[in-house]
């Protein structure tokens, strides 16, 4: 199952380079943008990073959904942490987030998996 | 075709559990209210899966369309019934929705073949 | 209150002469298509302002809601019915949907003593 | 400035009242698992409490930015923390969210303005 | 009718500058990035308010519609090049965008009143 | 990777058959609508195919994203101009819409290839 996290990383990588090679300064500043935007200042990374998952899981975005979750598991936030941002995402959100999260669980299992 | 609607299930079926398996109170119970609220009351049953349905092609949820279509189907509707509701919704959502529609089409005859 | 339905119609109506008096063919076929799809045929004119009234509610259009609570009471709709659909939209697109749902409640009891 | 607050505030209780003195059991339980959701479990109130402001604010929902503004504010967040959580959903949401987020400044400088 | 003219921009010079006026650096480099991707490049100025125009209907801004209304006539379009882009909007974006459409027309009505 | 366009048109051709070969009057009328408003009025062809891929993107729709990059290529648009309407999509609909940008990038380099 840790093929989910492979293939992933892989099209998201070899995209962002497809993308950040061409010339669009908007696109690129949008980008840096987005680092930025998840360092640590007033709130800290793993607060951070729970807000980019409920931002993506409400917005219904599958890949943002993954990858805020890998960062999540990357700052060191335990399963019953996400589950509480992902249920808030959920009533908020509403039953039509349900396929989002179904996907979410697989892909937070699989990231399990691929650090065995 | 007909393996549209396996896959499908298998997955839902799966996931579900996976996520009910798990003890996160908040999504159990929206997981409850979902069953409530579609169970026959002051509306029946057909017009309630027609309303789930809609709300689900208007906010483009492959996966919510899918799910019901088939309890559309179980519920008694005719595909004459439901290809308005399609109707309303694509009008209501705009050409946006089309590629919906046109996944929406495929699973219900991948629902009519899987009942051969 | 039923100030609410009066100025709601008068700008609806003051807007649509406006809009339609203008001679753009898409605009004036998709106002068209509107009196057309929610027109009786496989489905009859209540369910279908039934369909109206969710997907306006889970796309969150306070107007829309409004326009489509009318044509509901008009169709001879109870509340009974049109708190079932109302709650339908809003467990499918949560609690966002809240804000709406109080208008929504507001502008049927306006509806209701505009008619006293 | 602070007529912004209690407004709000008086329009929300009229209305919340309106909606739970009425016997729709499906709404009820939303508003029920609302009030579960936010309070403190593995995660702690002021962190569900950004991430009920950031799901409001990329979904676009003014009364539901000011509400969850005012559970930060009670909840004992500064403005700098507030505002790290809503330039991550403006980045997350697009420059469409700056609307929101012009009112959301100003429902915070009222909220400031009215404890005064 | 011009007020809504005056009255939009007072209160998005009023919030623009609060917002500016604070210290959030993701905040200040959006609102620049604005200003750099409407300006000329490969494609020109009306061209890109259209775009602007259109992304602000489908995705239902009002306030965002009137902006870009009001630059796309400094930018010398005319109402019938502006209509067509309403037109593709409500196509795209369905009859949900009604409402939105019925106060891009009020507004540009205004703005051509306030330049009388 | 010129696959991505063939599929892309066999599956949108066999689907948009299956529509249009069954008989809803509202369905066949929105079918049409898409076709007259995006041919040459007041706005070029051009312009119209960048408003409708600016549309698609900000709405998330890969999909229509597809269609509209296809017809902006045969309509004679370049890619320096392509990437300045998705630039304003992406700054518009937020970082949310980066992973439909990839896939946008993706689907415009495997029209190239199925050109050459």
């Amino acid at each position: 199952m840790s093929n989910l996290v492979e293939e992933f990383d892989a099209y998201r990588s070899k995209m962002n380079d497809r993308i950040l090679g061409d010339d669009n300064k908007i696109i690129k500043r949008i980008f840096n943008l987005d680092t930025n935007a998840f360092s640590a200042g007033a709130l800290d990374v793993k607060t951070k990073e729970l807000l980019g998952l409920v931002a993506s899981l409400v917005l219904r975005c599958d890949d943002c959904v993954k990858y805020h979750l890998k960062s999540c598991k990357d700052a060191g936030l335990t399963f019953e942490e996400v589950k509480e941002a992902l249920s808030i995402a959920t009533l908020v959100g509403g039953t039509i987030v349900i396929p989002h999260l179904r996907r979410a669980y697989e892909f937070w299992d699989a990231l399990e998996k691929s650090q065995e």
